[in-house]
């Protein structure tokens, strides 16, 4: 298969998660996490139709949900213009972030980049799913 | 202003912009584009309301919409779990992409990374605006 991006000199590529809607006509629901693939992660993920991502720190490939069996369904996927960039659309099992939340980007900021209150719900007790 | 973020070792974060939708509990519209910001770039965005970035290929801050009048305001703010990526949700004026399409990303693959078609209009004339 055939990646024509503009990978990174480490051969990486970033990848937006956005979870899917069902019927929209462009994706257009949540941003639930953000990660780098590289070219055997896209392969990985085209063969299985599940997201994979390389793992910087750990070096390895990672499939989501691979501990958890939050996994990520495929359902489109774009480059940007630059072709440097790339946007999944997906179905989530679960949460998408490690500490529970449906999405990584729960927290957020005042105009001065201070943390408001978080009041939503997490989508799974996190101690319990990543306890082994 | 104190940002406490991570930065990579170039001192910048990835952002990721995603159009507002009025009344949504979550941003949910659609991913417009990303981009890389550093500790200027936020802070001049504090400050306007509208986003800046970090151009790498120029090596200078830029504010989007400085060429084009295609400004973005910015509605709320998000950092990850990880604290190493923003997500921005903003009003758009005409369109985020310098191709002219609304969003960055208006280009989908098939499964096996081909490019489909683009049946979507253009929100301005490329042409025109980036004549200059």
């Amino acid at each position: 298969m055939t990646f024509d991006f503009k990978f990174t000199a480490d051969g990486l590529i970033p990848a937006i998660v956005q979870e899917a809607v069902p019927g929209a006509e462009f994706p257009s629901g949540r941003v639930l996490m953000f990660a780098w693939m590289n070219r055997e992660s896209l392969e990985k993920s085209m063969e299985t139709g599940l997201m994979h991502y390389w793992s910087r720190s750990r070096g390895k490939l990672w499939l989501k949900g691979e501990t958890s069996g939050h996994t990520q369904k495929i359902v489109r996927w774009f480059h940007d213009c630059d072709r440097d960039v790339l946007l999944f659309e997906i179905e989530q099992k679960g949460g998408a972030c490690h500490t529970g939340y449906r999405s990584c980007f729960f927290q957020e900021l005042d105009r001065e980049a201070k943390p408001l209150a978080v009041d939503e719900e997490k989508s799974f007790d996190d101690g319990v799913v990543y306890s082994e």
